[in-house]
């Protein structure tokens, strides 16, 4: 292996300001220092901007695995909090969705999402052809995704971070219609969701498209990736209707996991994830950056743990496994939109209310008998629609942080008094992506309804789909009790 | 720590160049080379110190996401290794206690631990505030952590690093109280350990103490961590008492763990963890450095686990599955203190005999009634004793390895023919940290007896926590057997 | 997001004083200006080729971890995959495995593989003693590890990182002749493998052998790795026969996994680790190498998983759970040997081909009643064939890619025009890393079987290896069905 040698480079023009000098020592010295500096040992043309993109490089590699790792995260979580009958299915539907994602995103939605083209959609770099981004010659970029110009990282590098969250938005969904849903419905929707829906708003906001424009900021994808996610899993939990035997006479039956062990695990690997998902989202090591908005993603996912464990314990009684974990990934999503942008103290106050509201959106949505086994809508719909509010309500606006940069960034939140207009932003932004991807994913959903149908027959569900579906049980040799709400 | 400076490098060889020069042109190409060296894209004012910077901001995040992800794999071992009717409590504590301890720590922890002020503790940077470190300056440093002040990365990711090593102890204690304490008791004494009692402690040692001013020398902290996190674990053990039906007529009942799928799990993310701990306690990137320590590292988990698998195979006449796991974490231990200092054959000879000593431990504990479900006392007080006595007599002494630098470091143990003074320096340590750890947490625990309790109801323990605390079951839809011990 | 310009740069301020000066101080001035840019700090000489080493550094240590999170990988896919009596053996032996290893490679193998020798194995270096190879002073290599003489790290950091692949060769055997192997066999075998077996053919190809200069290409190990324990695993198997009752009558009697959960889990960690595996063979970071190794080892998985699931539901009538997880490894398998050489393209079909191979070759090795619990022979070896191959098929061949550099890298494939020439050297190098592998372990297998013995009892195979092997079950207080097969 040899390392990069292609870039003409500083050393040219220092020889071209050379030839102006005169006196034959100056040239002397001249090779002496570029010798020095530049090619620190014979054969090597590496500068200090070589330097920052290997870093970015890294950086963002190390950070795309851990939000990749995700996917193990939302796999051990969703098929624990669901019944033991249909953890093939779910582990199965977890583990091909990446797979699918990835040839999705590849093919149509990364050049939707981030190519160049209108305020509404990428139209060029379809299958990851154009011009690279030609990060290591230093050039200004002429390539088709200006969008991510300013990342100076190489272009399939940008490619896999991306890909990792689109196949988080996917996965996101897979849980709220768990345990009867068809495993080709599943795929087909999650082809459409990756290829069009997520990048089409996506590009609205980080590609470059009218939302951005207009002011709106999500740093690393409150709405982009959690809300879109949410979105598309309460309405297919709609079509879908509730599972058979959820509720009786109005009233819900609870269809307890059957393996929180590996929920936990799936909610740990999660919080680590995120570690990768919000400071890598600076595509750059900024060391300053990266550590304020490590500080305030762990603050808000431990403050909404705790703020779900109390008010778990105070509104029902017992300090629920299932709140704390979904109060942890509560206050990881709502502070998703804001981690470069808001205090460290408002992180802890945007986490702790995160924490309370998820338990409270569970009983809700609960109460209108929408079916979501896992608690998807209310971790990462509510939670998204919250983290994105708080940009507006939290942020710290300009000149405050040094990576703000230049007076990008949003405006000072409305209770840092810097008036309404960013909530009013981030409003709007929040109702024109619910639009979207709501009237997108029903049409989705009705086509598939009215084709291939959407869900399994009864006697299937009341089987298991492990077995109606995939002819095989998750847990051979250990038996079953008798089964819960069917 | 101190960077490297072995090399007589460029900077000589130019000066000697400048030394041959004058004239105005000089200046002129003074201005150009600077451009070139500092400027190499237009707008961007990096050097090769914002690169030192980055590099060890990433160094430092990557091990500390390695150590955060230490909570699941203790959360999967400890889990593993108690009955099933308590797994919901296992998880749901070792979940939330990084949530308290990242409270705890940023209000009070870290400012004792780092925080300038007397030999005991630190007394300023509460919730810290306080000036950062500033490390892209290349100033000095003026801000009031000086003991944190030698490596260069920003405060908020000393924090995060630092955080995730806190989080470490509470959770070590989780193991050697389990399936017996009462939730709320749990938590209120975990603030208590890491806002306080971890944090003075490792004042005096990693803090500008007084033990590290005595030559007390902790690498990675057998003592700081492990042996803080085992003694509050082995007061809880000794104030609770064991589980009923643990000893019967002075005979212990063995209560197997339910999930050593998981149980062993943990035990690799842990092993993976350490890769974080201990060369990521280097806080720079310093490769050589870097190296050994992977190399010592591994070598004693290893040779742990080798060692316990053995012993258990003559001693108990099976290899043991759970001494396996805790041989190779008795390794991990050991080596954590000196895993900077020790050669790589003494590396094998320190996990050798941690995976030794920890077998013969847990049948000694066992043997006085001391009821500790996941072995965390064998494991990390008996194994941070040992680490900590094995810098004393291992350590390769100064100006042996380039990273010592300037005479810091421990003196050669007594092994090695360096005499028995650092020996009787971290005999001292042990025994100071020991004082102070079991006077704190015994009055810790007793406050928390007489006010709120300690142990759940018999009837509770019987049932197990998980109906009676949280209401929930970790295994719905899977039979039980009847129970052990109950 | 912006790179930080907050400070006012030592840029700037030179060029305002070097306006001020003339003459005489522009001595003093070029003194300040180098010490300035290569000692930004008192004391501090570091140069960009520090940088390069200590990202080179991170950036191994970083993928290094991620293989040796592979054995959480294969830890849980084998006991997922094996029958819950025998699940503490699998764990066990899957945990020990990498502490034998470690030694074993310690001691012998890595100086085997790497060490300058005869084209058929290396000579010296053994204890890892020997020069190092002395990264940080830029100075030309004395040591005695030449054919790693091109990465410019610490050599401890280089033997973490072949040791996470020499791991991964040994834990991959475990899984074809698991519920039916002596646990001290295995052991010994394990250290013969990591000792001799796999560092001999490792040198050939990797170490500066005959394969290497021949013009054999393996990036990434699909034969050092992959097809040397998919060798192993098959005369393990085939010695040992199938379990009892696996065949009757010349029928297969599924004996199907007890934890999918796990297996799935360990599926997901196992691509996590690939993403350590297949760049971090690099050794250096090359940005854009790095970026399309990502995106090929990414494709190849992907569409390993969809082929194996198409195929699976068209052949076997259903969308196979343990299908889609080996197709997903057939896929990573597939892709390792070329991930460097081929273009995104190639790379789909790569995958896709695996995922339908493995469908067969799972059905094929059973039609030929070999007992191979988890379908490691047909993944490792099968795959690891096919991956070997693919080279000589799709290899781009020089001048193409900027990292095959100066003529070095195969020759262009087979089906992109290339000739025959590449696949032929790659035919040669299976071929003949097959003859060895196959005849070094028949022999090692055979003397295990004449002494110790390789098969437990019928008895304790039918009760299972955890009571009789380890005295412990795996999930105490969760009852048993009937058991299969036995």
């Amino acid at each position: 292996m040899k390392r990069p040698t292609a870039k003409p480079s500083i050393g040219l023009r220092r020889r071209k300001w050379a030839s102006r000098l005169s006196f034959p020592l100056a040239i002397a010295l001249l090779v002496v220092c570029a010798t020095a500096v530049i090619a620190t040992e014979p054969g090597s043309t590496e500068s200090v901007l070589d330097m920052r993109v290997a870093i970015d490089t890294l950086w963002v590699v190390f950070t795309g695995t851990l939000v990749f790792f995700m996917n193990a995260g939302f796999c051990m979580l969703e098929t624990g909090f669901c019944r033991r009958k249909n953890a093939v299915n779910l582990l199965a539907k977890n583990l091909i969705v990446f797979a699918l994602s990835t040839i999705a995103y590849w093919a149509i939605g990364f050049a939707i999402m981030f190519g160049d083209g209108a305020p509404w959609l990428g139209l060029n770099g379809f299958f990851l052809t154009g011009a690279d981004n030609s990060p290591a010659t230093g050039e200004a970029y002429s390539g088709i995704f200006h969008s991510l110009n300013w990342a100076g990282i190489p272009l399939e590098v940008k490619f896999f971070f991306q890909l990792a969250f689109a196949g988080t938005a996917a996965t996101i969904v897979s849980g709220a219609i768990a345990e009867r849903i068809k495993f080709l419905t599943f795929f087909i929707f999650s082809l459409f969701l990756v290829g069009f829906s997520y990048p089409i708003t996506g590009h609205w906001i980080w590609g470059g498209g009218w939302l951005q424009k207009l002011g709106f900021w999500d740093f690393a994808g409150s709405t982009v990736v959690h809300s879109v996610g949410g979105w598309a899993g309460l309405i297919g939990a709609l079509m879908l209707g509730p599972r058979l035997g959820r509720y009786k006479n109005g009233i819900g039956v609870a269809m307890p996991g059957h393996n929180l062990a590996i929920s936990t695990l799936g909610c740990l690997i999660l919080w680590l994830g995120w570690f990768g998902f919000n400071p890598g989202s600076t595509l750059t090591l900024n060391p300053r950056e990266i550590g304020h908005i490590l500080l305030t993603t762990n603050f808000s996912a431990a403050m909404g743990g705790i703020g779900a464990t109390i008010t778990a314990w105070l509104y029902l009684g017992k300090p629920d496994l299932s709140m704390i974990i979904n109060g942890i990934l509560a206050g990881l999503v709502g502070i998703t939109a804001s981690c470069a942008f808001v205090s460290p103290i408002s992180s802890l106050l945007i986490g702790l209310i995160a924490g309370i509201i998820v338990v409270f959106a569970v009983t809700f949505i609960d109460s209108w008998q929408i079916d979501d086994p896992v608690g998807a809508i209310s971790v990462h719909l509510v939670g998204g629609i919250w983290g994105t509010l708080a940009v507006g309500l939290f942020s710290v606006g300009p000149n405050i942080y040094p990576w703000y940069g230049n007076g990008t960034g949003p405006l000072g939140g409305l209770l840092l008094g810097g008036g309404i207009q960013q909530l009013l932003l981030q409003l709007i932004g929040i109702v024109a992506v619910a639009a979207f991807t709501v009237a997108f994913c029903s049409l989705v959903w009705l086509v598939l309804k009215v084709t291939i149908g959407l869900r399994v027959t009864p006697t299937a569900e009341q089987i298991g789909l492990d077995i109606t579906e995939h002819g095989m049980e998750a847990y051979s040799g250990i038996p079953e009790t008798d089964d819960f709400g069917a």
